[in-house]
């Protein structure tokens, strides 16, 4: 914590790094591309798991869980999602290790233990989970079968980073049935906006809701819709998918129902999930060159109190009176920690609070005592202000829904400055390269135009805007016609 | 549904494979000795895990995420503790599936994405962690480090249960650093007395809290605690285990500290968990041949209201009543079903909650709605009372009170009636064989006695108890001089 940060301007990606591993929220560990999430990260993500556990629960599903392994052949019995995973996958081979003779003992892979068929370390479980659903759906009295899991899956990425791209990671999946095409597409858009108002609501990160184009959509999904957000390097992150499957892992897993009309039909299907990547979005949308701003919906704890004293009498009354501001807080459902340590001095714990991006601190020094105040300091503006004893946990809760409010509308106001409006390939470019954020462009609707642009820009298309609106007009690159805009963004 | 569950009579084992199938907690998977956790039973463990994590909490622990994968060089730091577990490990050796020509376009793994070093699905994660711990901790100023993991685990059994024993399941881990010994087993007892707290206290099962023998112990642990349970059959169930690692794990990863007068020192570890095979404890402890019976304090939901009814207005007019029922059980935090499902016949409703082991079933019908009253029936004794609408709520209230509590005392009254004191080896093989439970007996505190008498009785030694008086005697097998009574019994 001594050192400073890199900022921002510097090196983004590099104050990224630091920022993670020196505000105690994840490291990498000892498997290549895994990481360790820290109890300080993993506070915050359990928060995230609260609220959507609750929002998930509240229309209606329930949670379940599957197993950790597919077996090869159930993996590769839907295709397109076979092929979209099978690069990606850790394979168990074999089941037992035994101790090498011949080698001191050390242990190896006893190649007598060899599975007869290998597995598949979940990389998403609609395998098996649409391989178990067939034996829980008869009828459409069984539908709609409303299920989710948290869990971790395992990709086997080749270039990691933190949060933002793991070979492990953390995270939900819902897996739905329903009787007609039309309710499963209901429900990927009302899970879609799920993930929206959740990420509005406590993330404090505004998101574009969109549908991906075929390219960018998840193997074996008929549709892809998806919430997707800026960071302040002007590159876009997709924050979560919800998918409508259609009949195919119906089909692939033969999963049919006997319909009100007494006749059997294949179900339809839909996917949708977030992971601990949400993690890198929350970071990257609000810190700054000082560490960690966390909106106070997702703050471990919301207050930190830190006392100021030169003796062990001063602490005592300085306790006393924290004590009652920890109590009227509290009362008002505002999570509080006084620090106590003795091993720090306050200024260092400051710093490590501003590092740590704890909404709001206290301060109270033996001058404060004397005139019954306290300062009250607000992280994300670094600003501080002397608040009398009997309006503390008044002031720190409006501060607190101030803050939160605050963060969202200067991610909103950020993010709508870098929505740009072009009309001819030479301002995509520039505007790609230069400014950064999203570009929002009409588009001839091919895979084609697509891949070329992403050749010369790398800039993909983020996502088809669920309130585009109908509009005349040509292609950035092709120059054909197109009756919508859609959002091109270099991404995370 | 339809047939009747095998009575415990009959076969106690077929009974409780049955019942956790028809009462909806899990099923067995296509993937060998790995369970489904269906939403039912899934809502059970969350119950305890939202207890457990509440405990923990309380207790100064946080909790963090660790990799799923340990490499094998990790694995086999700690000796003793490799050798625990080698035998039962998933192991990935490669990370890439192919498509092969030869096959039809079947997947198969690529030989070429062969890992350099294999990685071992943990088995639980003692060397992931420690090797972490390394880098955490420094000075005296880094512990206690009191840590939890919510994980999921793989240990390669040959023959599973479901929840009892399988290839994967979902547990806790906690681990935890210290500065002295003294504290390293102080935190290994309180872990263990929290497990036996949540036992009675929300599980309503009875447990003894003892200490294992050497050879029952935990590789690489210098004592385990646990907590040891007794099933209907009369066999022992170990709940819970709370292992006092000494230095062990320190000195194999190389974790010291500078204590207080600057030295450096190797840190005293201690590690606990609890598991899904709960679950099984739950099942089998407290449920009958009509199906599961549920403690109040763990049920997803504790009052089912069926409406009995001929007609639509029938049912409005019901439904109105079970309204304000809802609302006043909500309001006193009892979770509530009021299941309206029109296909099904109140019957059917009544045996499928009777199966599912609900605590309380409130049925209203229309002579009900005349008299201004409902039935109230509790499922652990199958009793049933009218109950006029105003009181509704407050006899609910305390008949859940009643019910947590009977199931703990007939569980109590049970497993004391299943502790035969023993002070010669014919009786202790009768009541092995004949009598089941607890048998306690001296034991000249050799492994050597303990595994004649597994090998003659297939008894193992459950623990050494807590509460174990100092008492002169002889060992029941070997003759040997002896100075506690110990306790024997066959287990899961």
């Amino acid at each position: 914590m001594s050192k400073k940060l890199t900022s921002r301007a510097e090196d983004y990606s590099k104050w990224y790094n630091e920022l993670v591993v020196k505000a105690d929220l994840a490291e990498n560990s000892a498997v290549r591309g895994c990481m360790v999430i820290k109890p300080y990260g993993y506070a915050i993500w359990e928060k995230m798991q609260a609220e959507l556990d609750r929002m998930f629960k509240e229309t209606g599903h329930q949670n379940a869980y599957f197993p950790l392994f597919v077996p090869k052949s159930l993996f590769e019995a839907e295709e397109k999602n076979a092929e979209g995973f099978a690069k990606e996958c850790a394979v168990v081979t074999h089941y037992r290790l035994q101790s090498d003779p011949d080698n001191e003992g050390k242990l190896r892979v006893d190649p007598e233990a060899k599975l007869e068929e290998e597995l598949v370390v979940r990389p998403t479980s609609e395998a098996i989970i649409w391989n178990t659903y067939r034996n829980w759906i008869q009828s459409y009295r069984d539908l709609p079968l409303l299920i989710n899991q948290w869990a971790n899956v395992v990709r086997w990425e080749m270039r990691t980073r933190l949060f933002l791209r793991t070979a492990e990671f953390l995270w939900q999946e819902g897996h739905t049935a329903h009787e007609t095409k039309a309710e499963a597409i209901e429900e990927t858009k009302l899970m879609n906006s799920v993930y929206a108002k959740f990420a509005e609501n406590f993330m404090a990160i505004p998101v574009i809701q969109g549908v991906k184009t075929e390219s960018e959509r998840f193997a074996g999904a008929e549709d892809t819709y998806c919430i997707e957000a800026l960071m302040q390097d002007g590159k876009a992150l997709q924050a979560g998918t919800s998918h409508f499957l259609g009949q195919n892992f119906a089909k692939a897993f033969d999963v049919k129902f006997a319909n009100k009309e007494g006749k059997q039909d294949y179900v339809w299907a839909t996917s949708w999930g977030v992971s601990t990547r949400l993690m890198g979005a929350l970071i990257m949308t609000h810190s700054d060159d000082n560490g960690l701003v966390l909106p106070p919906n997702l703050a471990p704890y919301q207050v930190v109190i830190v006392p100021i004293y030169k003796n062990e009498e001063q602490l005592d009354a300085i306790s006393k009176v924290a004590e009652d501001i920890i109590g009227d807080l509290r009362d008002r459902n505002i999570s509080v920690k006084f620090d106590k340590r003795d091993t720090l001095r306050p200024g260092a714990k400051f710093a490590q609070h501003e590092l740590q991006g704890v909404p709001v601190r206290i301060a109270i020094g033996p001058k404060d005592l004397e005139n019954e105040t306290v300062e009250v300091a607000r992280r994300d503006t670094l600003t501080k202000e002397t608040v009398i004893l009997d309006r503390v946990s008044v002031v720190v809760e409006d501060l607190l829904e101030d803050i939160q409010k605050a963060l969202f509308n200067k991610a909103l106001i950020f993010r709508n400055e870098h929505i740009t409006v072009v009309d001819n390939f030479d301002a995509f470019k520039e505007t790609i390269e230069t400014k950064g954020g999203f570009v929002s462009a009409h588009w001839d609707g091919t895979t084609e135009t697509e891949d070329k642009i992403k050749e010369i820009t790398k800039a993909t298309i983020r996502c088809i805007p669920l309130d585009a609106k109908e509009e005349e007009g040509v292609c950035v690159y092709s120059g054909k016609p197109s009756q919508k805009r859609v959002l091109f963004a270099k991404a995370y």
